[in-house]
């Protein structure tokens, strides 16, 4: 059993109450808590030594992704964070001075999107570090987007670039809080969500929510310079179509090569927004885009289609992309 | 350094924000986010085996038991939980029948609180099963009851018995909700808490956060039978004042033998209520909770004193109250 298999089955059938707008399934648990008119976002995420990051990684950039991840969730939802609670468990033998770095990472990007650390938790953990984030945030009621509104015609967006991340993007990465808000306040966004686990898994949550399938263009695709420095790595491109397993963030050899676009459809941790909108704003939304946003890509890598799953479009003609993203126990 | 002097140095400057009504050091995070009539409750809390159950725990009773700690320290606000996150980290070969029985187990406390468990999230923790839980709540505006507000000849009370939890309780507690609440709607209680760690832990808590000393009766101590039949154990009692540390449930020989006192004041995982309130209210307290809690025991265990620390009064007199209890890496 694969993780989506378990998730699926753990939550069929989960308690629920008057207070809850969606539950489980979305990027944020959405919460109606009484606010005249705003909703409660509420999201949590952990990041593994071994999984997330090394003990090479330096610990101000393990804090400072921790947070990141959660506060891309946020974003996914056109949210603004709020507060954190911060659950650490440390292994043996751990060095207070290291744990104070951790912290430090989290605390500069939390005072940088005005977020209140609010406490947390320390307990054991002997073989390793682990963290988990819980976060609140709100939104304007009528705001959020979910992952179940894309309809066929409908043109497919990323922001950024995609691929390659675990050169480094990972640890650095800023969540897409302004772009994903004034996308939300400008667009009738039909579907959105932050990529974590690659392009060609992430898009398939939005189409099985959606009941639709897309069409993605090869040649379309916003390819990162180190996915493409990867892919130009000493013995040849690699095709068996492998996305990086769990452990892949130990130290280790060089990693092999990999398509470029193989790589962003599937390397995972790129963090950016993947969204629809109908085909008629497309145009004026890459136009006001390059306004807004000047430094920040906005690619439009396909539409939306009848039907389910996902064809890839290169010059040979369409084809049923069976490749997913990164599965965290295959 | 412990993990008291380690949560000191972490929290020594959080950011924070205009949400905040209270941080980092209380049982619950408190934010006010715009509810006209209420605050929100924010809590993480985490299990992890070997250190809070062992491989040998019914996996129903390892995720009541992982709720059930969230849940007290929304009793120990006085207020009432509404939803919770679900983040698990699980061991290489986790057995999914396993997992979906820790869930069962959350699932059923969760509906019996009317808690609603909106997703989380799962990943690998390749040795062992670690499980954080993230809860938010909801209290009255002017009802959540802290941690500062002990005033010198405050009668301390706790609910229930204390000591000899690892015998099974820890598993099995109730989470003193309906109680606090009564509480707070019925009283004006000073100060509020849910023991965790032990009395002569948690008790050091109120004192420091209100600047006052307390004076506790040996003979008052509500012992739990776990505790006393513990004491009567072969081997004749111990008198090292060591409480359990971390691996405390690992699978091993049965415990040594405690005074039966000692373990109500430093076991720990009791998760009974210990608060304060003026000593002329203290009859009428006493009086109107047996009425309405018929089953469950209140004790007068003591009076807040000026000063600091804790005196202990037996019969040979009152002395200071060096043990402590559990301390989670000392």
């Amino acid at each position: 059993m694969n993780e989506l298999e378990l998730i699926q089955r753990l939550t069929r059938s989960l308690p629920a109450n008057a207070a809850v707008v969606t539950g489980a399934g979305d990027d944020c648990a959405v919460l109606d808590l009484g606010v005249p008119d705003a909703l409660v976002l509420f999201k949590t995420d952990a990041v593994v030594e071994g999984v997330h990051f090394t003990r090479a990684t330096p610990p101000e950039k393990i804090g400072r992704k921790a947070l990141a991840r959660c506060l891309s969730d946020i974003a996914a939802m056109a949210g603004t964070p709020t507060a954190a609670l911060v659950t650490i468990g440390l292994p043996t033998n751990f060095d207070a001075e290291y744990v104070t770095h951790i912290y430090a990472g989290l605390n500069t990007l939390a005072e940088q999107y005005h977020v209140a650390i609010v406490g947390g938790e320390t307990t054991a953990n002997p073989e390793r570090l682990f963290i988990s984030i819980a976060l609140l945030g709100t939104v304007a009621r009528g705001k959020p987007v979910f992952r179940n509104g894309a309809l066929a015609g409908d043109a497919i967006f990323v922001t950024g670039e995609l691929g390659g991340s675990l050169a480094g993007r990972h640890l650095d990465f800023e969540p897409r809080l302004a772009e994903a808000r004034w996308l939300a306040d400008h667009f009738r966004v039909h579907a959105l969500l932050d990529l974590s686990d690659g392009l060609a898994s992430d898009l398939r949550h939005i189409l099985e929510a959606s009941q639709v399938g897309a069409e993605i263009w090869k040649s379309a695709l916003p390819v990162s310079r180190a996915a493409k420095i990867r892919a130009r790595a000493p013995g040849g491109p690699r095709t068996d179509g492998a996305g990086q397993g769990p452990g892949a963030c130990e130290p280790g050899p060089a990693l092999p090569p990999k398509p470029a676009a193989l790589a962003a459809l599937t390397d995972g941790e790129d963090f950016e927004l993947l969204f629809t909108v109908a085909s008629q704003d497309a145009v004026k939304l890459l136009d006001a885009w390059r306004k807004k946003f000047p430094h920040l890509k906005l690619s439009c890598v396909g539409k939306i289609i009848a039907g389910e799953g996902i064809l890839l479009r290169d010059q040979f003609g369409a084809h049923k992309l069976k490749v997913h993203g990164y599965v965290h126990f295959p």
